[in-house]
C-alpha cells in the first residue's frame, strides 16, 4: 500500500475528519468485520486510496476512530492524586460525559461491538482500558486485578446502557448512575480489603 | 413452520441434544448472524429440515441453545428469601459455576457476542436477565433500576472474563471474584440508599 501514493489528491484539511466520522458510523452500525474501507470512503465522498493514505489500514483507521478526544487516564490520575475519596464517582461521571456525547457515542458502540466479535479489537480494548486505569494504581496491592474489576463494571455499563439499551439504566441521568455505580468503582480502586 | 411437519423423520432421542451442541459451537465461534441452520445441521449430521422441525426457526434454536440447564432465577430467589445478606455473593458464585462449566461457556460467549451485534439477540438477553432478577426485587423501591445495575456488573464480568479475556480477571478463581464482586451485587440488590 505504499506504492501508488504519489499523485493522489492529499485531500483538504477536513478530509481526515470526514473519514473518521464516516468510519465511526460504519463501525457502529455494521460492526468491525462488515465495515469496509471502500464503504467508509464512499460515505465520506473520497477515494479508498485516500483513506489508506491517511490511516494505513482498516485496523489503524479503527484505532483512530475510537480514540477519545481527551485523555481520560490523565484526568482520572489527577483526581486520584488530589481527591482519592471521590475518584470512583469522578471516573463514572467522566465516562458518562464522554459516552453520552453524540460525537463519541457511535465510537463506544463500535468499539464494544467489534471487541465482542473480533480478537484484534478485543485486544485493543483490553490494552486501552488497562493502560488507562492500571498506572493509576501503581504500588497498590492487586493493581492489575483492581483495574480489571473497574473495567468489568465500566464496560458492563457501556454494554448495557448503549448497546443492549437496558432500561431503566439506558435512560437514567448521570447523577443517578454516578451515585449508584461510583461507590463500586471507589471500592475497586481504593478499598484496603478487596479479596 | 407448523405445516409440512408430518412425515419427517423425528430423529432419535439424542438428536435434539446433538443439534443444540452444534448450535452452541456455531453461535459461539461464528456469532449469531453468520451461524446458519444449514451449517449447524451439517455439523450435527442431520437434515436442516429436522432442525426446523425441532426448533422452528434460527431464533428459537438460539433461545434453546443459550438456555441455562437450571433455573438461576429460582435459586437466587430462594437465597434472597432465606439469607438475603448473602444473596450478592451467592448470585456471583452461581453465575461463575454456570459460566465456567465447559458445556455452558460456549453458550455464554455466543449470547454475549450475538447480543452485542444483533438487535433480536440483544432483546432476548435484556428480557432474560431482567426476567431472572427483577421479580426477586418485587416491592422494593427502584426494583427495575437495581436489576439493571446487577445486569451491568454481571454482564460486564461475563464480557471481560470470557469474551475479552481480560487478565488477571480471566484467570482468577471463584473465591477471589466472589469476594470482590459479591458486595457490589449485594449493594445493588439490598442497600437502602442506592440513589
Amino acid at each position: 500500500m505504499t506504492a501508488n501514493r504519489k499523485g493522489r489528491r492529499p485531500g483538504n484539511p477536513g478530509t481526515a475528519d470526514e473519514i473518521l466520522r464516516s468510519a465511526r458510523d460504519s463501525f457502529a452500525s455494521l460492526g468491525y468485520e462488515r465495515a469496509s474501507v471502500r464503504g467508509i470512503a464512499r460515505a465520506a465522498g473520497v477515494d479508498p486510496a485516500l483513506v489508506l493514505h491517511y490511516f494505513g489500514s482498516k485496523q489503524h483507521l479503527f484505532v483512530a476512530a475510537v480514540e477519545l478526544p481527551y485523555d481520560v487516564g490523565a484526568e482520572i490520575g489527577t483526581r486520584l492524586a488530589t481527591t482519592p475519596e471521590a475518584a470512583g464517582e469522578g471516573l463514572v461521571r467522566m465516562f458518562l460525559l464522554a459516552w453520552d456525547d453524540e460525537n463519541i457515542q457511535p465510537t463506544v458502540i463500535a468499539l464494544l461491538r467489534a471487541a465482542a466479535t473480533d480478537d484484534a479489537a478485543a485486544g485493543m480494548l483490553r490494552q486501552r482500558f488497562m493502560a488507562m486505569i492500571h498506572p493509576l494504581l501503581e504500588g497498590m496491592e492487586d493493581a492489575g486485578f483492581r483495574a480489571s474489576l473497574c473495567s468489568s463494571q465500566m464496560l458492563g455499563l457501556g454494554l448495557t446502557r448503549y448497546v443492549l439499551r437496558l432500561e431503566p439504566l439506558a435512560s437514567a441521568d448521570h447523577d443517578t448512575i454516578v451515585r449508584a455505580i461510583g461507590p463500586t468503582i471507589q471500592r475497586y480502586l481504593t478499598a484496603a480489603e478487596l479479596t
